[in-house]
């Protein structure tokens, strides 16, 4: 089952030749969710072979350019491809604002429906949910309001072993029951155990993406454990100061909360452009959590 | 002296792999003058070694996603690189509108003032003058108020020829009159004509950009003699109807245009992202008018 993360965008807000401004792509199982949406994002989209066709919905951090400038071009070309679902966007208040005026005075006559659902970004709390997936806000702090978000995948229930229903002959009915946890017993009176009729699933997979924020130790029990952590690390730690001053995060403090919440694997991003060698970032960042790797624009990462 | 036009982008409103938005700069003598600003022309002109601090005015045909989605970014990083020279912008009421909200909204804390000059889109008037060029408005007509441009270098005078003002000893105080049209009257009465005293300059060169309108017959007379003229042909002309529908020109009709008006030079663009075959387009323009090119991402045209 796919649960795959695309990276459009890993840069910062002032462009740089090596990369695009925020944007990336969390294919679970052919439903696509944009997160965040910097300029170019469609074109990336067109590059990578991603069609903008399969978003319904759309995660937004908050309502600075670098993450919102591609919305604009984007909800136009969904219209002129022919869509008609609904567009969802969640996002703080602000981002509304911003779809209001692109509505009111680009698109009052777009064939599909807009649906802004405002997330606070004080809580963190169910902001979406289907069959597959759960996504909870994560409060950020950076200069204006500003939200994270956690993915994560519903348990499934376990594979059912056809050869063991077929040996003690179960009825389909009781497929369901057994799926759900029961055991079996037989005419004899033989218990069967769940165990011996199923086969586990993989445990839920999930991701969590934090940016744009200054580092929040506190945020490792809402991270605890998670299969994937997409961070931004703007800077060396060298510019703590200048992180605290413009409320970003340096590669030893996305590490840091790496570490300290368990997670499975750390992807760090938005980088500065003037940060000129990103493997230095990442030496600093594998110091305290080996596991760790460099956000690229084309870079797929299977969760 | 530079008088260049450099081909940011010359697709239309829905993205394709081979094109992006319009967006084009001329560079008249070190000056960038930049000419509708689509999604993704920051990242062009980095691609493209053009610095946007050299651009003190923009000039917009109309506010139609294609052409100004660009801008948003654009502001914010001219602010990130240290603007603080004011930038001008020219456009229909409309645009004006956009850069209220993207002020309001994003920009009210930048360095440098954005100042809006609205455009009557209905006149053939001058917009815009400095010591080398005049910019006049051409009245176009699409779905929405639409402008064009035509940039006229102002005549230049002749060179003064040194040798002859040694050989006749003609005094520092009379090169400007000679410069401006004078002879000169030798001590005996002689009058060495203005000519034998000077070289003639090159004719001043003139660039007209018209895109997005219908087909406009009438424009010959403003466009009469411009050395390179850019006309939007969105269509072949088998969908001649079409172009009208949404109010575009085909490649046959901007030939026309070029002929009827005798342009040196057409330049065509703003290609639908249904064209795949882009010299089929060349060859019906080129029929009527056999100085034709096609618009490229990344090509200069030295006019």
């Amino acid at each position: 089952m796919n649960f795959e993360l695309s990276i459009l965008g890993c840069g910062s807000a002032k462009p740089s030749k090596r990369h695009q401004p925020s944007s990336q792509i969390l294919n679970v199982r052919g439903k696509y969710f944009l997160i965040d949406c910097g300029e170019g994002a469609q074109t990336q989209m067109q590059m990578m072979g991603l069609s903008m066709m399969n978003i319904g919905h759309i995660f937004v951090s908050h309502n600075h350019g670098d993450h919102v400038f591609g919305l604009p071009g984007l909800i136009g070309t969904m219209d002129l491809l022919g869509r008609t679902a609904e567009l969802h966007i969640h996002g703080p208040q602000q981002v509304g604002e911003l779809l209001d005026f692109l509505i009111r005075t680009y698109y009052a006559d777009i064939m599909y429906k807009v649906i802004f659902h405002p997330v606070d970004e004080r809580l963190h709390t169910l902001v979406y949910e289907d069959r597959s997936i759960t996504v909870h806000s994560i409060p950020l702090q950076h200069r204006v309001p500003s939200v994270g978000y956690l993915f994560r995948e519903k348990p499934r229930l376990p594979h059912i072993r056809r050869e063991m229903i077929d040996a003690f002959q179960i009825p389909f009915s009781q497929i369901n029951n057994i799926k759900a946890g029961a055991s079996w017993t037989t005419a004899d009176g033989t218990v069967i155990p769940h165990e011996r009729l199923t086969t586990p699933v993989a445990p839920p997979r999930s991701f969590a993406y934090c940016s744009d924020t200054v580092y929040l130790p506190d945020l490792k029990e809402i991270l605890q454990g998670v299969t994937l952590l997409y961070h931004e690390a703007t800077y060396m730690h060298e510019r703590a100061l200048r992180a605290e001053q413009t409320q970003h995060t340096t590669a030893v403090q996305a590490a840091t909360l790496a570490r300290d919440a368990h997670v499975e694997r750390l992807c760090i991003g938005h980088f500065s452009a003037a940060i000129k060698d990103e493997a230095a970032l990442l030496r600093e960042a594998q110091d305290i959590f080996p596991n760790t790797i460099l956000a690229k624009e084309g870079l797929v990462i299977n969760i």
